[in-house]
């Protein structure tokens, strides 16, 4: 019993009986059913993908596998300056995650700063700021294109994607900022704008917790190992902080993909979100033709689009 | 550093400095802050909160701990029903967790169903039945309070909670239906829309999967031990079922608390979502007043709505 399967089999009569008062050309359509995701990725062009840049790359390593994330310069570019300086200094290097709150977030640093020992100061971040200015929205500009959901949504005017990112804008303020969907990374911050240079990063592991948007600086997005930061043990502290350290799982390392040789790097690329197969991709979770659903919605919350990411073919 | 700290610490000059064009009336309310979600908990009367059903609740033992599950008979009562019978039959004793799928689901049930070898045939269903009805919807009535939320929603005309659970409502078809959001439990199905009995349950771990509201029955709300679900490791097989079965989660046994002693049942109260009290609470998460937020949405999902759970305290 494969329940939720993504199989394509006839689905002609299933849908016929289900589908609310179709029009002889939606009948037509069912007959025929659209391409799945699965089927528009194998069908997509090489142009359809671009190389995530090694300089926007970072990997974090702990013990049970690698998190890779892409950097959103464009959102946020002190807070990428920032944190490749961190990368450049092996800053990560032996910190460990501090906090996995259920349904919120799993958040990683130096555990010296919160535990504020006297015999045990933090870090230093060298070179790196310890301040740096808000960057918690930015100007619509032509460098921010943006694929438009056609959806709506509960938080923001207008929702889509940019770049690779999920993203919203408000045509009123002529403002733009990245979302917190699932798998997007920010920068931690105490109660003051300018306090989160970066150096304490989170991931959202449950329901999008869209209230943090135009609150703190999104810098980026987990696009591999995902799971190496949403399957850890929930800390059983105040807001998920661990209260033993000994729980708290260790940062191997974290490196920029451009420090490293290039024999050394991954070779990832990531689906564009300004093409023609990307909007068929939206338009296969809108109305899925997989057999298994019966009743098609015809709607998709920014947060619940697939943003694929593959490791890059061999040339021929 | 307590990032995204609940601190009620003074707000009033950072909120003044960064709500937009506020009113007087608005930068009055802003000098003392709304009360916290915390603050309206700890002002609740007895009568905010309803004891959970023993008839309604299942304990499911896992060895890492309790998952504590409200059934919903009220929107699905012939897979209420059916479960209760399982239940009073110890039909999951023994039986495992075989699927979880990151920012998705985990799925529990019998392994034998999907392994499909000749030599282990399923586990026997006894006084069960082994399909059921789809129950994806029900009419509109007055058994089916409703406390709508003033934000919208991407997928449904109407969306609010009914006893306790979220739920969505259309005017025009006059159905409602619970809706997916996490913690939610449905019962697994194969295509066609009968096929699922109750045996194979998931919970929601990831992102709000919309797409399956009225594809599937949802029977309940896990309402505590949630972390025991969402922190398992990912199956590496398809769509995350497990293809090694010794990494399957065992389950220890699953009752129904009416099934067992007095002695043995806890005693949970879930917070009335049809009471002044409620609203003010939903009030306090689409405006945030701790001192961390200096953007303040003013909407709130659906999925983002705390849920809370609590033991009965003590009677004086």
């Amino acid at each position: 019993m494969n329940r939720f399967a993504y199989s394509i089999a006839a689905t002609s009569m299933i849908l016929a009986l289900a589908l609310p008062a179709a029009s002889q050309a939606a009948t037509a359509a069912a007959a025929k059913p659209a391409p799945t995701m699965d089927q528009i990725l194998k069908a997509s062009k090489p142009s359809d993908w671009r190389a995530l840049n090694p300089d926007d790359t970072l990997y974090m390593d702990l013990p049970q596998g690698r998190v890779v994330i892409e950097l959103a310069p464009v959102y946020a570019p002190l807070h990428a300056d920032n944190i490749r300086t961190l990368a450049h200094q092996h800053y990560w290097d032996g910190l460990a995650i501090l906090r996995v709150q259920d349904g919120f977030v799993s958040q990683w640093g130096d555990p010296a700063v919160e535990a504020k020992h006297p015999d045990h100061p933090p870090r230093s971040v060298g070179k790196a700021k310890s301040t740096i200015a808000a960057e918690f929205e930015r100007d619509v500009s032509s460098r921010l294109p943006f694929t438009r959901l056609p959806d709506g949504d509960v938080y923001a005017p207008e929702v889509g994607f940019s770049n690779g990112f999920p993203a919203a804008r408000d045509p009123k303020t002529g403002k733009t900022w990245l979302v917190h969907c699932y798998g997007m990374v920010g920068a931690g911050r105490d109660n003051t704008p300018n306090s989160g240079p970066g150096t304490e990063l989170y991931a959202v592991i449950g329901q999008a917790p869209r209230q943090l948007d135009r609150n703190i600086a999104l810098i980026g997005r987990v696009v591999q190992g995902m799971q190496y930061l949403s399957d850890l043990p929930r800390g059983n502290g105040p807001m998920g902080f661990y209260k033993n350290p000994a729980h708290q799982t260790k940062i191997l390392r974290v490196r920029l993909a451009s420090d490293l040789p290039a024999s050394e790097r991954m070779h990832l690329e990531a689906l564009r979100t300004d093409t023609p197969t990307f909007e068929a991709l939206v338009e296969s979770r809108r109305n899925r033709s997989d057999a298994w659903y019966l009743y098609k919605v015809g709607k998709i919350d920014v947060c619940n689009v697939p943003l694929p990411v593959r490791k890059a073919p061999k040339l021929p």
